[in-house]
C-alpha cells in the first residue's frame, strides 16, 4: 500500500487471526471451551491441575506413569529462592499483589541456570519450573500480606493442596481443595486473549520465556482483562444487600458505567466456565458463611436481570470473572489474591503457547496510521513562541 | 464469519494497522523518520534527550522555561530506593542485565504513591519517574557489575551526564556525553514495533504504566528486536580480522543465518538512524581505540558487501542495530549494557504511545485459527494407553 493511502484500522485486532494453533478452542457462538479437545466440564468434573498442564504442555492426556513423573518434577520446583521472597517481603504492604507476583515472577530467571537455553527441551523445563513457582509466589504473597512468615512446601501434596499448605501454614481441607482444583483448571487456558496475546509477542522477539511470563503478568492485571474478577467481587460488596442489586445495576446503566464480570469479546453465549463456576457456587450454599450466601444471592439477582436484557442492547452475558469472586470467598481467599491465581494458574496456557508458537516463530510487529505533521522546521528554542 | 471457515492469518501482524497514532513517522519506502513531524536529522543534531522526551511526551517542543521545569522534574526523580539498589545486588552475576532491568523496574511501583491513579496527569508524572529512574536503574546494573556500589546521582547533570557518571562514578567527557545524547535520542522512539506493541497490549487492559513499561522491557529482550545490537558486536567479535569479513558473512549467508543489525519489517530504504550513527562512528575514528577501529572496519566492510548484494535476493540494508556496538564501545559501555539502554531512551516512546492511545483505548484481543480437535473423550487415567 502507498504511504499516503487512509488504511484500515484493525481497532483492538477484533477479528484479526494471528496464528493456527491446537492448543485452545473458544467456541463462542455456542458458549463452548476446549483444552486439546477435551471440553472443558470434562476436564472440571474428572481432571486435576498437573493433568491438565501436562495435556496444555504436552498435546495429550498423560497415562499413569508419565502424570506421576510429571508431578514430582513438579512438586520438586515448589520452594521458592531467599531472593524471591526478600523481593515478596519488601513489596509487601506497599504494592497490589500481581505487582508483587510481576516482580517475583521476573526475578525468577536469576535462579534458572537454564534461562538462555532456547531448546524445546529446556522450555519445557523452565515451564514446569515456572508453572510450580507461581503458585509458591502468590501463596507466599498472601501469607506474607497476612503477617505469615514463608511455608516451606509440601511434596507431598498434590498443586492446589499444596497452594493453600503455603497461603494458610494448615492443610486444607477437602471442600477448599475442591474448590481450588476447579478454578485452577478453568483458569488455566482460554486462546489468544490479551496476556497470552502478550506472551507471544514478547516471545516473539525471542526473548527466554521468563521475560513472555513476565510480560503476561502484566497484560494480565488490567481490570478489563484479568482484574475483573476482583472488581466484580467489589461491585457486589458496594452493593451489599441483596434487594439493591436491581437498582444498583440500573443506575450504573444509565450511567454508562461498565458491569464488571458481564459481556466478553469472543462469548456471544453462556460463558461455559461462567457456567460452571455457578453451578459450583450453587452447590455450596448449604454449608456457606453468610457472607457467601449474601454474595450468592446479589449475583444470582445480578444474572437474572442481566439475562432478561439480553433481548435489549443492554443484555449481555456473565463471564468467569462474574461468579468466580464468591467461591474464592467460600475458600477462603482475600479478594486481592483473585487475580494472581488467576494469573498462576493461566501460567499453563502462557508456557504451552509460548512452546508452540516458537516452533513457527514470526515477530509480531503491526503498524500504525500516522495522523501528524511531517518536515516540521527544528526552532531554535531561545526563538519559540 | 462462520466458526467453520479457513480464516486469513495476519502473521507476525505484517502490514496489519493498529491505531492511528501522532507520535511517529517512520516512512520506510524513503528511509525518513520523524518524531512528532520533525526528522530524526535535526532533533540528533539539535536537540537533547529531555528534549525529545518533551516532545514525544506533549507532542511539541518546550520553551526555554518549560524545558527547565521538564528537566528538574526529571533530575529530581533519579535516585533509586533502596529496595530496587537491593534487587540489582542480588541479581548481579547470575541474571542477563535486561532481566535485572525487567525485575528493577516492576518493582518500582512498589514505591509510586500514584501507581494506582488512572489520570492523564497522573500517568504523565509516572512516565517522568520512569523514564528518569529507568536511565539510573542501568547505571547502576552496569555500577554494580563491574564491582562497585550505588552512586547517587547528580541533580546539577544532564539525564546523559548523569547517566555516565552513575555508571562510572566520575564525570564523563563531553565526547561520551554526545554519544550517548545521540545514542539516547536516535533510540527514544520507533512507532508501533514490538516492544512498544507489547507496551500497548497490557496497557489496553487498563494495567498501570508500570505493568505496561514493564512488558515493553520484557519484549525488548529478544534477539530479533533490542537485542540486536548486542549480537551484531558479537558478529563483529567472532570476524576478529576485517580481512575475515566477506567470507564469515558468505559462510553465514549459505548456512542460512541471519545476519545480526541487518533488515527490517519497515524500512525498504537505508535505516536514517543507520546512517546517523554511521557517519558519527566515522567520525570518532582520529581519536578511536584500536579495538573501536577494528570494528569500524569490520562494519563497514560489511555493510558494502551487504548494499552490493541489494540487487540479489540477499540483499539488505543496514539497521539501527549495525553500527550502534562499535559506537558504544567508543563510549566505554560493556556489550551487555547495549539493550538496556536502549530500554531506558526507548522508555519515552512506549509512555507516549500508552498516554496517546489510553485516551481512546481498546483493548487487544485477537483470534486463533484452532486447528486441532474436538470433542475428544476423556478416558479414566487407568484406561490409556
Amino acid at each position: 500500500m502507498a504511504e499516503s493511502e487512509k488504511p484500515h484500522i484493525s481497532s483492538g485486532l477484533e477479528g484479526v487471526y494471528i496464528t493456527e494453533s491446537s492448543i485452545c478452542k473458544v467456541a463462542g457462538q455456542q458458549g463452548r471451551l476446549y483444552y486439546r479437545g477435551y471440553p472443558i466440564g470434562a476436564l472440571s468434573k474428572n481432571s486435576n491441575f498437573e493433568e491438565v498442564t501436562y495435556l496444555l504442555l504436552l498435546g495429550r492426556l498423560p497415562t499413569s506413569a508419565e502424570l506421576a513423573g510429571f508431578k514430582s518434577q513438579l512438586a520438586d520446583a515448589r520452594d521458592l529462592p531467599k531472593g524471591v521472597v526478600d523481593i515478596i517481603k519488601e513489596m509487601s504492604g506497599k504494592s497490589h499483589p500481581m505487582d508483587i507476583l510481576r516482580t517475583a515472577t521476573s526475578s525468577l530467571s536469576a535462579y534458572d541456570p537454564e534461562v538462555a537455553d532456547p531448546s524445546p527441551e529446556a522450555n519445557l523445563r523452565k515451564s514446569i519450573r515456572i508453572i510450580s513457582k507461581m503458585s509458591s509466589i502468590v501463596a507466599t504473597i498472601g501469607r506474607i500480606n497476612s503477617g505469615g512468615s514463608y511455608v516451606t512446601p509440601d511434596k507431598s501434596m498434590s498443586h492446589e493442596e499444596n497452594f493453600l499448605y503455603m497461603l494458610n501454614a494448615k492443610k486444607p481441607d477437602k471442600r477448599q481443595v475442591d474448590i481450588m482444583r476447579d478454578m485452577f483448571i478453568i483458569h488455566a487456558e482460554h486462546s489468544s486473549n490479551a496476556s497470552t496475546f502478550g506472551t507471544m509477542v514478547a516471545g516473539s522477539t525471542l526473548a527466554d520465556i521468563y521475560s513472555a511470563i513476565t510480560a503476561g503478568i502484566s497484560v494480565l492485571k488490567g481490570p478489563l482483562h484479568g482484574g475483573a474478577d476482583e472488581a466484580a467481587l467489589k461491585m457486589m460488596k458496594a452493593i451489599g444487600n441483596p434487594d439493591n442489586t436491581e437498582s444498583y445495576i440500573e443506575s450504573a446503566l444509565a450511567g454508562k458505567q461498565k458491569i464488571m464480570g458481564f459481556g466478553h469479546r469472543v462469548y456471544k453465549a453462556y460463558d461455559p466456565r461462567a457456567k460452571i463456576i455457578k453451578e459450583y457456587l450453587v452447590s455450596l450454599q448449604p454449608d456457606s458463611s453468610e457472607e457467601v450466601k449474601n454474595y450468592t444471592a446479589i449475583a444470582l439477582r445480578a444474572e437474572k436481570m442481566m439475562l432478561d436484557k439480553l433481548s435489549t442492547s443492554h443484555g449481555i452475558w456473565p463471564n468467569v470473572d462474574f461468579f468466580a469472586g464468591p467461591v474464592y470467598v467460600a475458600a477462603g481467599i482475600a479478594p486481592e489474591l483473585f487475580t494472581p491465581i488467576f494469573a498462576a494458574s493461566r501460567s499453563s496456557g502462557w508456557c504451552a503457547h509460548m512452546i508452540e508458537y516458537w516452533q513457527n516463530n514470526k515477530l509480531f510487529r503491526p503498524l500504525e496510521a500516522y495522523t501528524g505533521k511531517l518536515d516540521l522546521e527544528y526552532v531554535p528554542i531561545d526563538k519559540r513562541q
